[in-house]
């Protein structure tokens, strides 16, 4: 059988092998949800790029700047770090140059996998078939905060692993997982406003982004790295 | 309000600023639960070492050798990282010098801590008390396995969390751990059967030491570190 693992932040990356593997990249809170919701409404790819500066050059290459630190947009850039910012009309068919806190950096630390996925709470049951039906060994990859866990994207590596249940259990990280799912599974929102991650958007903005985010299934694609850049693999 | 946070891994340490705090370093299965079993049967004082070596030098200074290395008992040593070990009638009045894979490496890492208390279930209320009366801002230090997240250490630190509400929570990290030890703290042997490091353990003996080192408040006693050696606080 195929091995799961989840590991809780990329400051532990150093501890899992990817090599072989599947690495999904998870940045509920935002990044990764971003992503679907991009590709998903008509956004052609997504290049995740790791400073500022870089993305900003990419303008002059067509693409449209998508950033934040600290999770405030960054002045000059078209598009924030809120999903409905990848949705709108502006951006169909557009590439876009992006660059997150946590999410990218989380990406490029998992270079070392043989393949990457974006997983959001939004294609949740489409990836965890795509995971069936290749049947590699997957390493869940939570981009925390700032190296921190993250509450919100343990919560959908649980779910991503109850959907998942023939494949061998690694470690320990991946049964908590699981249990903070099926405890949390039927209130997911409510759940998440205890967060800490919650309490620093909250600030920012209402709970609009946080509602769209841990709603399932609202997108029927994978996201996949391919050449540096993100595409519909389905 | 006093704050409380958990840090599930000595690798994420320096993500904590432990200054001026109250560490509370936890090795569920089994150093922690070893070192409050052996002060609250009549060892008089435990000394942790990070090699072997420095451990066995310490022979012919009057210390009983103990410690494991991948949960064996080391060649030569009178003491393994069994609790029964250390309850016998031949280490009481004795110092130990002690050397573990996790729970010693998690000590040495948490250095910086303005004071460092040893937590485990056998000891639970009366660390909470013993925190409450101080009301210093509280890290919990997770040993974890090798650098991982371990169920059973995060399970104590939502235990004591609990304990603890009128703390203010700092990260996600406290959140979780209290949800784990809620949805498993009616029957938390049985959760931990589910445990990769349960099934490390059980490969080497019965589930004998794992039962006793979930049963909570068998001491009474808050063991901490001064001048390098671990003796009764209370």
């Amino acid at each position: 059988m195929p091995k799961i693992d989840v590991c809780f932040s990329p400051n532990l990356l150093d501890l899992y092998d990817l090599q072989g593997k599947t690495a999904v990249i998870v940045d509920i809170l935002r990044a990764t949800s971003c992503m679907v919701a991009g590709l998903g409404s008509g956004v052609s790819s997504i290049l995740p790029v790791a400073t500022l500066e870089e993305c900003k050059a990419l303008e002059i290459k067509g693409y449209i700047c998508a950033g934040e630190r600290n999770g405030h947009r960054v002045e000059g850039f078209a598009l924030g770090n809120s999903p409905f910012d990848y949705m709108s009309e502006a951006v169909k068919g557009k590439r876009i140059a992006m660059t997150t806190t946590n999410g990218t950096q989380a990406l490029v630390m998992s270079s070392s996998a043989s393949q990457l996925l974006i997983g959001a709470f939004l294609n949740l049951s489409v990836l965890a078939t795509y995971i069936k039906q290749q049947a590699n060994d997957v390493v869940i990859v939570c981009a925390g905060w700032k190296g921190k866990f993250c509450v919100e994207d343990a919560l959908f590596a649980g779910a991503l692993a109850a959907q998942l249940p023939t494949f061998d259990i690694e470690d320990d990280s991946t049964l908590a997982a699981r249990s903070l799912y099926e405890s949390a599974q039927t209130n997911l929102y409510e759940y998440l406003l205890e967060s800490a991650h919650y309490k620093r958007l909250s600030h920012l903005e209402s709970g609009k982004d946080v509602r769209f985010c841990v709603e399932i299934d609202k997108f029927e694609l994978v996201p996949i790295l391919v050449g540096g850049e993100i595409i519909r693999a389905i």
